[in-house]
């Protein structure tokens, strides 16, 4: 039997400031974006940052609850994906003393959260291709640049890319938004067949009209979420 | 410019308990093993848990660094392969309070630590298919299979299992070990053809004798470290 726990209080020891951050991506004129924050208090006040900060315990069940909820105060509402990037800690990431952070980076579609982040001066979307590491807040450049490099393997090998996008999208928008996170054309009935073949989307009936042309509507399945193709979607 | 930090005590706030944990493994027998220690303080006194601990801010310049720390510790070495898994965090994994685990995978060869770990009887390398959750400290059951699917999914795309063998190896090791974590035998000549193929190893210019017969020694070349199939190497 394990005895029980010897009285413990966290303030007898030297701990790390320890904070939860995400990476928020979006599609929108073609162009991969990012949320950033305009922070109002030092350190780095007036610089631009990744939306997240510390955990309310008494809020916060885990660490994506925590993710989820500092991206619902920045853009309105949930993301439709967010997953686990890694966690960057050290010595001198932060002047206040050794800190970590663990970051998530995360999927909307650009229309779903509009209203909310037009509202607001302090919350915008910027291309990613843009950035310059210097206007950015601690070691955020580097985390933007490795979350990007984590979706473009996503793009390669799974649809995941495709909760950037409104709910209902066409198969030339899906096409468009890898080859935005990419960098690269992608050939078009090869795109096409692999992904019919992997039946990863819904037909919702419905179509649009996209270069004077009718284009059918698609959705993700839920199985669309985890699925990896083992050969990359560019060869 | 950013203004100078304002004064900042991390005492003032409620901050989670975070710790830096490793998932080591190695193979002998050809059994995957994972190492273990045996925990001598609450909570959990008595139980088995995945080596690690505290971050000591004045030593740790990083999180690996920290993780690797704790390693050499148990072990007598640093591990030749490290990486990070993921980080868990909540409210409830650690009876103590909100807490925080940044979690490493890494690889030795058995042989490299035998002598100190058989000089201490508080850490043990235990098969992972004999494993049971209950006799684990923490969410460390869960955290190990975790860490297993990782490390499947890299004997699948890449040869980084090769750090859990001697620096010099016969392509026989190699097969069976890729074969031990995969849980899968595994196509000699393809297997052989899609290595040569890569150029990931170095021809020693030695050999040994197995199963009667003399079988060449191999070690990893440095480019072979970052390497990834595009196929799988089961397919």
């Amino acid at each position: 039997m394990a005895k029980s726990p010897a009285p413990y209080n966290i303030h007898d020891y030297d701990v790390p400031l320890t904070t939860v951050d995400s990476v928020l991506f979006t599609v929108h004129d073609e162009k991969l974006k990012v949320l950033l924050v305009q922070r109002g208090n030092a350190p780095f006040a007036g610089k631009w940052g990744l939306p997240g900060g510390f955990i309310e315990q008494g809020t916060d069940t885990d660490l994506e609850m925590c993710a989820i909820r500092k991206l619902k105060e920045k853009t309105g509402i949930a993301p439709l994906y967010i997953e686990q990037l890694l966690s960057q800690g050290g010595a001198s990431r932060d002047p206040r003393g050794w800190s970590v952070t663990i970051v998530f980076y995360a999927l909307v579609a650009h229309v779903n959260c509009e209203p909310h982040i037009d509202s607001v001066t302090d919350v915008q979307w910027r291309e990613v291709s843009a950035l310059s590491a210097k206007e950015l807040a601690f070691d955020h450049g580097q985390i933007i640049q490795l979350a990007h490099e984590r979706l473009q393997q996503k793009a390669l090998y799974s649809i995941v890319p495709a909760y950037a996008l409104p709910n209902e999208f066409t198969f030339t928008e899906l096409q468009a938004l890898h080859e935005v996170i990419i960098g690269t054309t992608l050939e078009k009935k090869s795109f096409r067949r692999r992904i019919e073949k992997a039946e990863l989307l819904i037909d919702t009936g419905k179509s649009t009209v996209a270069r004077g042309r009718p284009a059918k509507l698609y959705k993700v399945k839920p199985e669309g979420r985890a699925y990896r193709f083992v050969r990359n979607l560019e060869s």
